[in-house]
């Protein structure tokens, strides 16, 4: 049994990946919403198999990458406040090896790893302060991303949405309602995994919003049509110069909207500075035999062969708005977040 | 069971509507390649609702109509000429309501009803030779449209296509292959139905083309990274100012094939003179709950509503060629396919 939620308003995936004493509890999403099931993550090499294997996506790997770290720390007890911290350095490796394209893993273990380096000998207690502040910072910056997002909405709007942005979404619709902007959605299904039918849908009805479903090869007829006023998306990544890495699917949806004048407004805390343009970010291929299943079922005979680029591309030229924890920025200006840091105006 | 196979060199699907005695039989369209079910329609009306259910498809409906009229005729056994000639109009309007979007049907019913009214008074020997002639009419222009459009493929190439193609597609695939060109063939899966995963990548196969499969998201991916070279789809209807109606998603992926310098070749026998332009063809939405399925199997919960618009339209503008049984013709001057019938120059 995983324990109780540490955050009862949210939806029920915005609190999935939870710390206990016997481990890491992640909500199965390759079930969700058919089975609330959630998997036991006893070691770090375990925390690190089901981020592999897609127990959870989006945003659940930080969080789980967190605790996993926390693990991590646990079995070092004994040991030498240096040795602890190699094998921390070891955990987190693993960690982050787990899913290549979105760098947020990375950053969860570094929230781990400076506290463990400033934090004394007591290890533990240094990794599990780290894991928090990196629990906080992560939500109070998607909170913060998502009311400069909801800024750019328009009442009433119909907004389309592709995969499952996690918290970055759930920040955006919040704020939505919040400001009384009452947006509907339009997800589409995001195959092969069917993120979009089975997590974004369900978490947008769960947080009241009205959702309707579509295939991923219809968002361009209804934005020919006008059905559409802005297209939003997360991102794993945003490169200094503006190219947007998503799941795969995103790219065709951005040239569709620039086609047919619906702006497309792709949230990410911040641009990745070790990332200067999108053939800087490494593109993780999973088995294409995931292409030939859906819901555990054959879709083609085995004579067919699959290929599964897991995230896409998007060129600045298709990207109206990168929206930031320190608001929205045109794709060839997202660089000057960071000039911002050092008290810069924009 | 179904009679034996008229066509033995062809794919399985290029003849999965047979007439027989004791009515048509239809393979299952909704389960091929993982059964070989054959439907047994042994009235118009089963006909009908076979093609409304979808167990027959693309061309199928075609054929399942032409054969639907013959046992409409035999229905007739016994009434006057007159009678009979009426009787055979109402099934025949019954069977073109089954689908609005594409106009074979109509063309099938009129093949019959041509025959019938020059064919003196065996109406059912009038039909059955009109259904004849509409079968093997279908068929040659398939090929000659097949050639025309191979003709304009790369050796070698990477060709990406949509849906369910069927004799459009198998004719141009023949055609490639007898001149040598070495096509290999990337399908998108084409959700609700999965048509290009069970339909499209299994009759490529069976043709002994390479065939690579994927989800209906990532096409605007490999044309970015420059691994297509050609996007063909056939057409339910083209417009005489050159707009394409086809499976929903081909607009989205004609939009990309055009933002990334791909070709895009659309396969039609001809323009639809009754068809000025996009905005005349009636697009049928069928049961949103067919979005929220896949493979029989619920993708999203009860509180999800699903839109299925089930063709799209894509302007002339992302439109390279319109390839027809008289040749390729850029798309604003496909309405010159009517000329030539006149015997005026191109």
């Amino acid at each position: 049994m995983p324990p109780p939620a540490a955050h009862p308003g949210l939806p029920t995936l915005a609190d999935s990946v939870r710390l206990a004493e016997d481990g890491v509890h992640i909500l199965d999403r390759r079930v969700f919403p058919f089975e609330h099931r959630w998997v036991h993550a006893r070691t770090v090499e375990e925390v690190a198999a089901a981020i592999e294997d897609m127990v959870t996506q989006s945003s659940g790997p930080y969080f789980a990458v967190l605790w996993g770290m926390v693990l991590a720390a646990r079995e070092t007890a004994g040991q030498d406040p240096a040795t602890a911290r190699e094998r921390l350095r070891a955990a987190g490796d693993r960690l982050i090896a787990t899913r290549p394209t979105n760098d947020q893993p990375r950053k969860a273990v570094e929230w781990v790893m400076a506290s463990v380096h400033a934090g004394g000998d007591d290890v533990a207690a240094a990794a599990l302060a780290g894991a928090r502040a990196g629990d906080a910072d992560y939500r109070r910056r998607s909170r913060e991303m998502g009311r400069a997002g909801a800024a750019l909405l328009p009442e009433g709007g119909r907004i389309l949405t592709h995969c499952w942005g996690d918290l970055y979404l759930v920040g955006l619709v919040e704020a939505a309602l919040e400001m009384g902007k009452r947006p509907s959605f339009v997800c589409t299904e995001t195959r092969p995994y069917l993120q979009g039918a089975r997590l974004t849908a369900e978490t947008l009805a769960e947080m009241g919003v009205d959702t309707t479903l579509i295939t991923d090869g219809m968002p361009a007829s209804l934005m020919r049509a006008g059905e559409v006023d802005a297209l939003v998306t997360a991102s794993d990544r945003v490169t200094m110069d503006g190219h947007v890495i998503n799941k795969v699917g995103t790219l065709q949806l951005a040239v569709a909207a620039n086609a047919f004048g619906v702006p497309f407004h792709a949230l990410c805390h911040a641009p990745d500075p070790a990332s200067a343009t999108g053939a800087d970010v490494p593109i993780e291929f999973r088995d294409g035999d995931e292409v030939l299943h859906t819901l555990g079922r054959r879709s083609a005979s085995e004579r067919v062969r699959g290929l599964y680029p897991a995230f896409d591309v998007t060129d600045p030229r298709f990207v109206t708005t990168v929206v930031t924890d320190r608001g929205a920025f045109a794709p060839d200006r997202v660089h000057e977040y960071w000039n911002e840091e050092r008290g810069t105006a924009r």
